[in-house]
Protein backbone atom coordinates (compact mmCIF):
# COMPACT_ATOMS: atom_id res chain seq x y z
CA UNK A 1 0.00 0.00 0.00
CA UNK A 2 1.40 3.41 -0.77
CA UNK A 3 2.59 5.65 1.95
CA UNK A 4 2.71 9.51 2.61
CA UNK A 5 6.15 10.53 4.00
CA UNK A 6 5.79 13.59 5.29
CA UNK A 7 9.46 14.86 5.47
CA UNK A 8 11.48 17.30 7.22
CA UNK A 9 14.41 18.52 5.00
CA UNK A 10 16.46 20.32 7.47
CA UNK A 11 17.29 24.31 6.88
CA UNK A 12 18.03 23.49 3.17
CA UNK A 13 21.71 21.82 2.25
CA UNK A 14 21.51 18.14 1.69
CA UNK A 15 24.51 17.29 4.44
CA UNK A 16 21.99 18.75 7.17
CA UNK A 17 19.02 16.28 6.07
CA UNK A 18 18.26 12.91 8.19
CA UNK A 19 19.85 9.78 6.67
CA UNK A 20 15.81 8.28 7.00
CA UNK A 21 14.46 11.92 5.19
CA UNK A 22 16.83 10.86 2.32
CA UNK A 23 16.11 7.40 2.42
CA UNK A 24 12.30 8.28 2.29
CA UNK A 25 12.94 11.03 -0.53
CA UNK A 26 15.36 8.31 -2.65
CA UNK A 27 12.42 5.49 -2.14
CA UNK A 28 9.58 7.50 -3.44
CA UNK A 29 7.89 8.57 -6.65
CA UNK A 30 6.48 12.12 -6.53
CA UNK A 31 7.80 14.79 -4.27
CA UNK A 32 5.16 17.48 -3.27
CA UNK A 33 5.97 21.30 -1.38
CA UNK A 34 6.27 24.93 -1.52
CA UNK A 35 8.23 25.53 -4.48
CA UNK A 36 11.44 26.93 -3.22
CA UNK A 37 11.91 23.75 -1.00
CA UNK A 38 11.08 21.36 -3.89
CA UNK A 39 13.64 23.44 -5.93
CA UNK A 40 16.11 22.96 -2.97
CA UNK A 41 16.12 18.99 -3.21
CA UNK A 42 15.28 18.50 -6.72
CA UNK A 43 19.07 18.12 -7.88
CA UNK A 44 19.38 15.58 -5.34
CA UNK A 45 16.16 13.56 -6.74
CA UNK A 46 16.08 14.29 -9.96
CA UNK A 47 14.11 11.53 -11.44
CA UNK A 48 11.24 11.89 -9.13
CA UNK A 49 7.83 14.03 -10.26
CA UNK A 50 7.19 16.98 -8.80
CA UNK A 51 4.48 19.26 -8.51
CA UNK A 52 4.14 22.52 -6.50
CA UNK A 53 1.70 24.69 -5.23
CA UNK A 54 1.92 28.56 -4.33
CA UNK A 55 3.10 29.95 -0.84
CA UNK A 56 -0.16 30.39 0.93
CA UNK A 57 -1.98 27.20 -0.80
CA UNK A 58 -1.29 25.04 2.17
CA UNK A 59 -4.60 22.82 2.20
CA UNK A 60 -4.39 22.52 -1.75
CA UNK A 61 -0.90 21.23 -1.07
CA UNK A 62 -1.74 18.98 1.53
CA UNK A 63 -4.77 17.50 -0.38
CA UNK A 64 -2.83 17.10 -3.15
CA UNK A 65 -0.13 14.70 -1.59
CA UNK A 66 -3.09 12.61 -0.09
CA UNK A 67 -5.09 12.56 -3.13
CA UNK A 68 -1.54 11.26 -4.80
CA UNK A 69 -1.21 8.83 -2.45
CA UNK A 70 -4.60 7.53 -2.39
CA UNK A 71 -3.71 6.76 -6.09
CA UNK A 72 -1.29 4.51 -5.23
CA UNK A 73 2.00 6.73 -5.31
CA UNK A 74 4.76 6.87 -2.55
CA UNK A 75 4.54 10.20 -2.10
CA UNK A 76 6.62 12.88 0.19
CA UNK A 77 5.73 16.15 1.21
CA UNK A 78 8.29 18.02 1.94
CA UNK A 79 8.91 20.61 4.73
CA UNK A 80 11.86 23.13 5.95
CA UNK A 81 13.14 22.64 8.70
CA UNK A 82 11.09 20.49 11.06
CA UNK A 83 7.77 18.47 9.39
CA UNK A 84 6.31 18.70 12.65
CA UNK A 85 7.46 22.49 14.27
CA UNK A 86 5.19 24.76 11.90
CA UNK A 87 5.35 22.02 9.75
CA UNK A 88 2.48 20.75 7.62
CA UNK A 89 1.73 17.30 9.77
CA UNK A 90 -0.91 18.57 11.40
CA UNK A 91 -2.62 19.65 8.55
CA UNK A 92 -2.04 16.48 6.33
CA UNK A 93 -3.46 14.83 9.89
CA UNK A 94 -6.46 17.23 10.11
CA UNK A 95 -7.49 16.56 6.01
CA UNK A 96 -7.01 12.78 6.77
CA UNK A 97 -9.12 12.75 9.84
CA UNK A 98 -10.51 9.71 11.11
CA UNK A 99 -9.57 7.78 7.97
CA UNK A 100 -6.63 5.43 7.97
CA UNK A 101 -5.50 5.32 4.73
CA UNK A 102 -3.03 6.46 3.15
CA UNK A 103 -0.56 5.38 5.83
CA UNK A 104 1.32 8.66 7.25
CA UNK A 105 4.67 8.81 8.52
CA UNK A 106 6.01 12.23 9.71
CA UNK A 107 9.93 12.28 9.33
CA UNK A 108 11.75 14.79 11.39
CA UNK A 109 14.35 17.15 10.65
CA UNK A 110 16.65 19.81 12.21
CA UNK A 111 14.41 22.80 13.05
CA UNK A 112 15.98 26.22 12.73
CA UNK A 113 16.33 26.52 16.71
CA UNK A 114 18.79 23.69 16.68
CA UNK A 115 20.75 24.53 12.86
CA UNK A 116 20.53 28.48 13.43
CA UNK A 117 21.79 27.48 17.50
CA UNK A 118 24.64 25.30 16.23
CA UNK A 119 25.65 28.46 13.77
CA UNK A 120 25.27 31.32 16.29
CA UNK A 121 26.98 29.21 19.25
CA UNK A 122 25.11 27.69 21.58
CA UNK A 123 21.89 30.01 22.88
CA UNK A 124 20.01 27.63 23.67
CA UNK A 125 21.81 25.60 26.99
CA UNK A 126 18.68 25.92 29.08
CA UNK A 127 15.06 26.10 28.79
CA UNK A 128 13.64 27.97 26.06
CA UNK A 129 10.24 29.39 23.97
CA UNK A 130 9.76 29.31 19.89
CA UNK A 131 7.25 31.76 19.07
CA UNK A 132 7.07 32.76 15.30
CA UNK A 133 6.17 36.46 14.71
CA UNK A 134 3.64 36.29 11.49
CA UNK A 135 0.45 37.02 12.56
CA UNK A 136 -1.24 35.32 8.95
CA UNK A 137 -2.55 32.94 11.20
CA UNK A 138 -2.13 34.12 15.09
CA UNK A 139 -3.69 37.56 16.28
CA UNK A 140 -0.64 39.92 17.26
CA UNK A 141 -1.77 40.37 21.19
CA UNK A 142 -1.24 36.29 21.47
CA UNK A 143 2.19 36.83 20.12
CA UNK A 144 3.02 40.03 22.26
CA UNK A 145 1.12 37.84 25.83
CA UNK A 146 3.77 34.71 24.50
CA UNK A 147 6.85 37.16 24.27
CA UNK A 148 5.95 38.74 27.49
CA UNK A 149 5.94 35.94 29.20
CA UNK A 150 9.10 34.44 27.96
CA UNK A 151 10.87 37.24 28.97
CA UNK A 152 8.83 37.73 32.70
CA UNK A 153 9.87 33.71 33.32
CA UNK A 154 13.67 34.09 32.03
CA UNK A 155 13.48 31.47 28.64
CA UNK A 156 15.60 32.07 26.14
CA UNK A 157 13.69 32.45 22.56
CA UNK A 158 13.95 31.89 19.07
CA UNK A 159 12.26 34.23 17.00
CA UNK A 160 10.59 32.36 13.40
CA UNK A 161 9.26 34.81 10.54
CA UNK A 162 10.89 37.99 11.99
CA UNK A 163 9.94 39.64 8.81
CA UNK A 164 7.85 38.81 5.48
CA UNK A 165 7.10 41.04 2.40
CA UNK A 166 4.33 42.60 3.63
CA UNK A 167 5.25 42.93 7.31
CA UNK A 168 8.37 44.26 7.83
CA UNK A 169 7.69 45.68 11.12
CA UNK A 170 7.11 42.93 12.98
CA UNK A 171 10.52 42.41 14.94
CA UNK A 172 10.70 46.18 15.83
CA UNK A 173 7.78 45.41 17.53
CA UNK A 174 9.06 42.78 19.23
CA UNK A 175 11.59 43.95 20.42
CA UNK A 176 9.65 46.97 21.98
CA UNK A 177 7.41 44.57 23.76
CA UNK A 178 11.02 42.60 25.26
CA UNK A 179 12.46 46.03 25.94
CA UNK A 180 9.89 46.62 28.71
CA UNK A 181 11.19 43.27 30.56
CA UNK A 182 14.69 42.62 29.35
CA UNK A 183 17.61 44.78 29.99
CA UNK A 184 18.96 46.47 26.40
CA UNK A 185 22.26 44.86 26.53
CA UNK A 186 20.82 41.36 26.83
CA UNK A 187 22.77 39.44 23.84
CA UNK A 188 21.21 38.62 20.57
CA UNK A 189 22.11 36.82 17.26
CA UNK A 190 20.56 36.44 13.90
CA UNK A 191 21.34 34.20 11.65
CA UNK A 192 20.54 34.05 8.19
CA UNK A 193 20.39 31.55 5.13
CA UNK A 194 21.16 28.69 7.63
CA UNK A 195 22.74 25.81 5.58
CA UNK A 196 22.48 27.55 2.38
CA UNK A 197 24.09 29.95 -0.13
CA UNK A 198 24.74 33.24 1.74
CA UNK A 199 24.40 31.51 5.24
CA UNK A 200 25.96 34.29 8.13
CA UNK A 201 25.34 35.09 10.99
CA UNK A 202 25.94 37.75 13.79
CA UNK A 203 25.46 38.61 17.42
CA UNK A 204 24.52 42.27 18.83
CA UNK A 205 22.53 43.82 22.05
CA UNK A 206 18.95 43.91 21.83
CA UNK A 207 19.14 47.62 22.03
CA UNK A 208 20.58 46.84 18.01
CA UNK A 209 18.12 44.18 16.92
CA UNK A 210 15.34 46.63 15.98
CA UNK A 211 18.05 48.15 13.37
CA UNK A 212 19.26 44.77 11.51
CA UNK A 213 18.19 43.41 8.33
CA UNK A 214 15.66 40.64 8.83
CA UNK A 215 14.02 38.81 6.34
CA UNK A 216 11.54 35.69 6.04
CA UNK A 217 15.17 33.87 5.59
CA UNK A 218 16.53 34.76 9.00
CA UNK A 219 15.79 33.34 12.88
CA UNK A 220 16.41 35.63 15.79
CA UNK A 221 17.70 34.00 19.09
CA UNK A 222 17.40 36.21 22.51
CA UNK A 223 19.57 35.30 25.01
CA UNK A 224 18.37 34.63 28.90
CA UNK A 225 20.12 36.34 31.96
CA UNK A 226 22.72 34.38 31.97
CA UNK A 227 23.67 34.21 28.47
CA UNK A 228 26.90 35.81 27.63
CA UNK A 229 29.32 36.20 24.60
CA UNK A 230 32.29 33.62 24.42
CA UNK A 231 35.02 33.93 21.36
CA UNK A 232 32.16 35.80 19.81
CA UNK A 233 30.15 33.22 19.73
CA UNK A 234 26.66 33.24 21.89
CA UNK A 235 26.55 31.33 24.87
CA UNK A 236 23.96 29.98 27.22
CA UNK A 237 25.90 28.32 30.08
CA UNK A 238 24.11 25.50 31.48
CA UNK A 239 25.73 26.00 34.70
CA UNK A 240 28.17 22.59 34.61
CA UNK A 241 30.60 24.15 35.32
CA UNK A 242 30.35 24.42 38.98
CA UNK A 243 28.71 20.36 39.23
CA UNK B 1 44.73 21.20 12.33
CA UNK B 2 42.68 18.72 14.47
CA UNK B 3 39.29 19.57 15.23
CA UNK B 4 36.58 18.83 17.56
CA UNK B 5 33.22 18.05 16.63
CA UNK B 6 30.18 18.36 19.02
CA UNK B 7 27.53 16.18 17.44
CA UNK B 8 24.07 15.79 17.94
CA UNK B 9 23.23 11.89 17.58
CA UNK B 10 19.72 12.40 17.61
CA UNK B 11 17.29 10.21 19.61
CA UNK B 12 19.48 7.05 19.06
CA UNK B 13 18.93 5.32 15.99
CA UNK B 14 21.14 5.34 13.06
CA UNK B 15 18.51 6.56 10.80
CA UNK B 16 17.83 9.81 12.67
CA UNK B 17 21.42 11.14 12.76
CA UNK B 18 21.48 13.44 9.85
CA UNK B 19 24.10 13.09 7.17
CA UNK B 20 26.71 15.63 8.16
CA UNK B 21 27.02 14.03 11.53
CA UNK B 22 27.65 10.39 10.32
CA UNK B 23 30.73 11.82 8.04
CA UNK B 24 31.68 13.74 11.13
CA UNK B 25 31.46 10.52 13.13
CA UNK B 26 33.10 8.25 10.08
CA UNK B 27 36.21 11.07 9.94
CA UNK B 28 37.07 11.32 13.37
CA UNK B 29 39.94 9.18 15.36
CA UNK B 30 38.01 10.17 19.07
CA UNK B 31 34.68 9.52 19.79
CA UNK B 32 33.78 10.81 23.61
CA UNK B 33 30.26 11.11 25.59
CA UNK B 34 28.57 9.90 28.39
CA UNK B 35 28.64 6.18 28.36
CA UNK B 36 25.30 5.27 27.49
CA UNK B 37 25.49 7.49 24.16
CA UNK B 38 28.63 6.39 23.06
CA UNK B 39 27.34 2.81 23.56
CA UNK B 40 24.91 3.51 20.98
CA UNK B 41 27.46 4.64 18.30
CA UNK B 42 29.68 2.07 18.97
CA UNK B 43 28.14 -0.43 16.43
CA UNK B 44 28.28 2.29 13.62
CA UNK B 45 31.97 3.07 13.70
CA UNK B 46 33.58 0.36 15.67
CA UNK B 47 37.56 1.09 14.32
CA UNK B 48 37.63 4.20 16.51
CA UNK B 49 39.11 5.37 20.16
CA UNK B 50 35.76 5.48 22.50
CA UNK B 51 36.78 7.24 25.80
CA UNK B 52 33.67 8.04 28.42
CA UNK B 53 33.26 9.48 31.75
CA UNK B 54 30.33 8.98 34.00
CA UNK B 55 27.03 10.63 33.99
CA UNK B 56 27.51 13.90 36.36
CA UNK B 57 30.88 14.50 34.71
CA UNK B 58 30.69 16.91 32.50
CA UNK B 59 33.72 19.12 32.89
CA UNK B 60 35.70 16.66 32.67
CA UNK B 61 34.16 15.18 29.58
CA UNK B 62 34.52 18.20 27.78
CA UNK B 63 37.93 18.90 28.74
CA UNK B 64 38.55 15.40 28.39
CA UNK B 65 37.67 16.19 24.19
CA UNK B 66 39.91 19.55 24.27
CA UNK B 67 42.87 18.52 25.57
CA UNK B 68 42.98 15.26 23.23
CA UNK B 69 41.95 17.65 19.97
CA UNK B 70 44.89 19.86 21.47
CA UNK B 71 47.18 16.73 21.13
CA UNK B 72 46.49 16.77 17.32
CA UNK B 73 43.52 14.31 17.13
CA UNK B 74 40.39 14.42 15.22
CA UNK B 75 37.30 14.41 18.27
CA UNK B 76 34.06 13.73 18.36
CA UNK B 77 31.86 14.76 20.97
CA UNK B 78 29.12 13.09 21.29
CA UNK B 79 25.42 14.79 22.55
CA UNK B 80 22.11 13.06 22.87
CA UNK B 81 19.79 14.55 20.55
CA UNK B 82 20.97 18.02 19.62
CA UNK B 83 24.21 19.59 20.77
CA UNK B 84 23.09 22.72 21.35
CA UNK B 85 19.54 21.88 23.23
CA UNK B 86 20.88 20.91 26.63
CA UNK B 87 23.69 19.74 24.95
CA UNK B 88 27.79 20.25 25.31
CA UNK B 89 28.39 22.68 22.69
CA UNK B 90 28.00 25.60 25.63
CA UNK B 91 30.52 24.28 28.02
CA UNK B 92 33.08 23.77 25.40
CA UNK B 93 32.66 26.74 24.06
CA UNK B 94 33.51 27.97 27.87
CA UNK B 95 36.34 25.78 28.72
CA UNK B 96 38.16 26.97 25.64
CA UNK B 97 37.21 30.27 26.33
CA UNK B 98 38.90 33.17 23.88
CA UNK B 99 41.79 30.81 22.98
CA UNK B 100 41.35 29.57 18.85
CA UNK B 101 42.50 26.07 19.66
CA UNK B 102 41.52 23.37 18.83
CA UNK B 103 38.74 24.37 16.32
CA UNK B 104 34.94 23.82 17.30
CA UNK B 105 32.11 22.45 14.51
CA UNK B 106 28.54 22.58 16.51
CA UNK B 107 26.69 19.75 14.37
CA UNK B 108 22.76 19.80 15.36
CA UNK B 109 21.12 16.85 15.61
CA UNK B 110 17.28 15.96 16.12
CA UNK B 111 16.24 17.43 19.78
CA UNK B 112 13.39 15.08 21.42
CA UNK B 113 11.25 18.03 20.89
CA UNK B 114 11.13 17.02 16.72
CA UNK B 115 12.09 13.48 17.23
CA UNK B 116 9.58 12.79 19.44
CA UNK B 117 6.91 15.20 18.13
CA UNK B 118 6.57 13.23 14.90
CA UNK B 119 5.81 10.14 17.02
CA UNK B 120 3.02 11.39 18.97
CA UNK B 121 1.64 13.22 15.97
CA UNK B 122 2.16 16.77 15.12
CA UNK B 123 1.59 18.43 18.69
CA UNK B 124 4.18 21.34 17.72
CA UNK B 125 2.73 23.79 14.59
CA UNK B 126 2.23 26.10 17.03
CA UNK B 127 4.63 28.27 19.28
CA UNK B 128 5.75 26.48 22.32
CA UNK B 129 8.62 26.21 25.49
CA UNK B 130 11.24 23.31 26.10
CA UNK B 131 11.74 23.20 29.39
CA UNK B 132 13.42 20.49 31.76
CA UNK B 133 11.74 19.44 34.64
CA UNK B 134 15.72 18.61 36.01
CA UNK B 135 16.36 20.76 39.17
CA UNK B 136 19.86 19.76 39.22
CA UNK B 137 21.04 23.40 37.66
CA UNK B 138 18.17 25.07 37.95
CA UNK B 139 16.14 25.76 40.86
CA UNK B 140 12.73 24.29 41.43
CA UNK B 141 11.44 27.72 41.67
CA UNK B 142 12.75 28.81 38.43
CA UNK B 143 11.30 25.91 36.91
CA UNK B 144 7.48 26.60 38.28
CA UNK B 145 7.78 29.88 36.97
CA UNK B 146 8.24 29.21 33.51
CA UNK B 147 5.72 26.11 33.24
CA UNK B 148 2.81 29.16 34.61
CA UNK B 149 4.28 31.67 32.09
CA UNK B 150 3.80 28.99 29.19
CA UNK B 151 0.34 28.01 30.46
CA UNK B 152 -1.11 31.56 30.91
CA UNK B 153 0.27 32.07 27.41
CA UNK B 154 -1.07 29.51 25.09
CA UNK B 155 2.24 27.96 25.02
CA UNK B 156 2.23 24.21 23.51
CA UNK B 157 5.28 22.73 25.78
CA UNK B 158 7.75 19.76 25.45
CA UNK B 159 8.72 19.09 29.21
CA UNK B 160 12.63 16.99 29.08
CA UNK B 161 13.94 14.91 32.09
CA UNK B 162 10.27 14.20 33.68
CA UNK B 163 11.33 12.08 35.89
CA UNK B 164 14.98 11.02 37.16
CA UNK B 165 16.15 8.33 39.95
CA UNK B 166 16.86 10.55 42.45
CA UNK B 167 13.79 12.82 41.67
CA UNK B 168 10.62 10.25 40.61
CA UNK B 169 7.72 13.50 41.38
CA UNK B 170 8.94 15.75 39.14
CA UNK B 171 6.50 15.33 36.69
CA UNK B 172 3.55 15.18 39.13
CA UNK B 173 4.16 18.65 40.74
CA UNK B 174 4.74 19.56 37.43
CA UNK B 175 1.10 19.05 36.46
CA UNK B 176 -0.27 20.42 39.76
CA UNK B 177 1.44 23.63 38.66
CA UNK B 178 -0.19 23.78 35.07
CA UNK B 179 -3.15 22.24 36.34
CA UNK B 180 -3.95 25.51 38.01
CA UNK B 181 -4.29 27.07 34.68
CA UNK B 182 -5.16 24.62 32.65
CA UNK B 183 -8.72 22.76 32.47
CA UNK B 184 -7.93 18.69 32.86
CA UNK B 185 -8.96 17.72 29.70
CA UNK B 186 -5.76 19.31 27.98
CA UNK B 187 -4.46 16.60 25.89
CA UNK B 188 -0.92 15.74 26.54
CA UNK B 189 1.30 12.60 25.23
CA UNK B 190 4.30 10.83 26.28
CA UNK B 191 6.87 9.15 24.02
CA UNK B 192 9.49 7.22 25.54
CA UNK B 193 12.89 5.26 24.10
CA UNK B 194 12.51 7.94 21.10
CA UNK B 195 14.00 5.88 18.37
CA UNK B 196 15.76 3.14 20.07
CA UNK B 197 14.60 -0.84 21.58
CA UNK B 198 11.09 0.04 23.52
CA UNK B 199 9.89 2.96 21.32
CA UNK B 200 6.37 3.48 22.59
CA UNK B 201 3.99 6.62 23.28
CA UNK B 202 0.50 6.99 24.22
CA UNK B 203 -1.80 10.27 24.72
CA UNK B 204 -3.69 11.29 28.15
CA UNK B 205 -5.32 14.37 29.40
CA UNK B 206 -3.80 16.81 31.44
CA UNK B 207 -5.43 14.94 34.48
CA UNK B 208 -4.29 11.56 33.80
CA UNK B 209 -0.78 12.56 32.90
CA UNK B 210 0.46 12.14 36.95
CA UNK B 211 -0.21 8.28 36.94
CA UNK B 212 1.88 7.63 33.56
CA UNK B 213 4.81 6.20 34.41
CA UNK B 214 7.69 8.20 33.51
CA UNK B 215 11.86 7.92 33.61
CA UNK B 216 14.58 10.03 32.81
CA UNK B 217 14.17 8.48 28.59
CA UNK B 218 10.32 9.91 28.55
CA UNK B 219 9.20 12.97 26.75
CA UNK B 220 6.36 14.74 27.25
CA UNK B 221 4.18 16.90 25.51
CA UNK B 222 1.43 19.16 26.82
CA UNK B 223 -1.12 20.60 24.13
CA UNK B 224 -2.50 24.32 23.64
CA UNK B 225 -5.92 24.91 23.42
CA UNK B 226 -6.36 24.18 20.39
CA UNK B 227 -5.00 20.41 20.15
CA UNK B 228 -6.72 17.87 19.96
CA UNK B 229 -7.10 13.60 19.18
CA UNK B 230 -7.26 12.79 15.67
CA UNK B 231 -6.76 9.31 14.59
CA UNK B 232 -5.56 8.84 17.90
CA UNK B 233 -2.55 11.18 17.19
CA UNK B 234 -2.00 14.75 19.46
CA UNK B 235 -2.55 17.46 16.99
CA UNK B 236 -1.85 20.92 16.91
CA UNK B 237 -3.81 22.65 13.89
CA UNK B 238 -2.05 25.95 12.65
CA UNK B 239 -5.38 26.87 11.52
CA UNK B 240 -4.07 26.67 7.46
CA UNK B 241 -7.95 24.85 6.81
CA UNK B 242 -9.18 28.87 6.80
CA UNK B 243 -6.34 30.10 4.57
Amino acid sequence: MAKLYVVGIGPGNYENMTIRADRALQSCDTIIGYHVYVDLVKPWYPDKEFLTTPMTRETQRCQMALDEAMKGKNVAMVCSGDSVVYGMAALIYELRGENIQPEIEVIPGLTAACSGGALVGAPLTHDFAVISLSDRLTPWEKIEARLTAAAQSDLSMVLYNPASHGRPDHLRHACEILGRVLPGDRLCAVARNIGREGESWLTCTLEQLPEQEVDMFCTVFIGNAMTQSIGGKMVTPRGYRHG
